[in-house]
């Protein structure tokens, strides 16, 4: 069916346009969701609204590990309790999440926000590797443990990873392949991601 | 895994909660996209939060055919050229344009914004059906033509339609069963939907 209606009023056009550029959500659901929020959920919709002009105005990425904060350092970063030795470094927030719920770490992190994708045009460049280089050398780690995904993007990642800091001396660990290959790790339980941990092998 | 992550920022899991309101949207989805507006499209987290509010400031019901609307009067109904003795019963917006790309109807509408659905506990009275009967008689309409789907709850709801008019003598009409039994309006192509208009039948 067509993309826009006969005399549709514009506000329900920008509104089915702005859900539509949503990754996931094609026309139909566009529109689906749109008469949905009109029609029986005018509170959700304000509720969104909201929410998303909070998280633009409040968000920003955390200037040591990259991930989603409301302040210049995150809370996991500015923790006393967090040994500082270790950097653990993760494709995404979810992923970070994992390696938290399996207890079995207590280092800090770095947050990739993304994997090396040349497909996608993603490389070191992208992904800004330089900055993870430089915080590594900067912070005193001791071990940097690699905990990308066991996907072809993922170890690609890695492999990016291990050649950076191989060449520069630093010891570098990877996840044990206790992970299921081709999995993300954000569908795996928490005691196979602490086995992971435990079993980390010394790369260099 | 959780719903929420350890220490993440308050404004992204209010962001995360209001996509995950969404029709259709579970925890995951949710999740992917307030990341990916977050990190790549903040001009798109601005874009949909004006659009909503937009669409709740000024999205109303048209007070004749109660399809989405900025004014009073949307402007199929103010329109000079429409047939005012007929009025087409449909669903929800999507069918209304499937009806309009026939090209086959000159009409007015009325737009239930649903369909009887009794085990989600929508009936006759929460579609409002005493305004359809009053808007009948008020606007001289010498045929109502039912164009709800043909699946259970479509047939339902024009069964109710039916029963309605036919008790106060009004002439009314069911879309020919051209269109396939099961499918939903507005999957449907222009030409069937015409030839349906052609051989609506006379109920009553
Ligand atoms: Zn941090
Ligand atoms: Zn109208």
């Amino acid at each position: 069916m067509d993309e826009y209606h006969f005399n549709e009023p514009e506000p329900l056009i920008n509104l089915i346009k702005a859900l539509k550029r949503l990754p996931g959500i094609g026309i139909r659901s566009a529109r689906r969701i749109a008469y949905h929020l009109m029609q029986y959920d005018l509170d959700g919709a304000g509720f969104l609204s909201k929410s998303l002009s909070d998280a633009v105005a409040s968000l920003r990425h955390c200037v040591s590990c990259n991930g989603f904060s409301e302040t210049e350092l995150c809370f996991t970063c500015a923790s006393d309790f967090r040994d500082k030795r270790l950097l653990c470094i993760v494709e995404n927030p979810s992923d970070q999440n994992s390696v938290e719920s399996s207890h079995g770490y207590k280092g800090l992190y770095y947050v990739l926000m993304g994997r090396v994708s040349p497909l996608d045009g993603v490389g070191p460049k992208e992904l800004n590797f330089q900055k993870i280089f430089d915080r590594v050398h900067a912070g005193n780690v001791e071990e940097v443990i690699i905990a990308t995904g066991f996907t072809a993007e993922g170890e690609t990642t890695a492999q990016f990873l291990i050649d950076m800091f191989s060449s520069a001396n630093i010891k570098t660990s990877r996840l044990a392949r206790g992970v299921p290959a081709g999995s993300e790790l954000e569908y795996i339980d928490a005691g196979t991601i602490a086995w992971a941990l435990i079993d980390r092998k010394i790369i260099n």
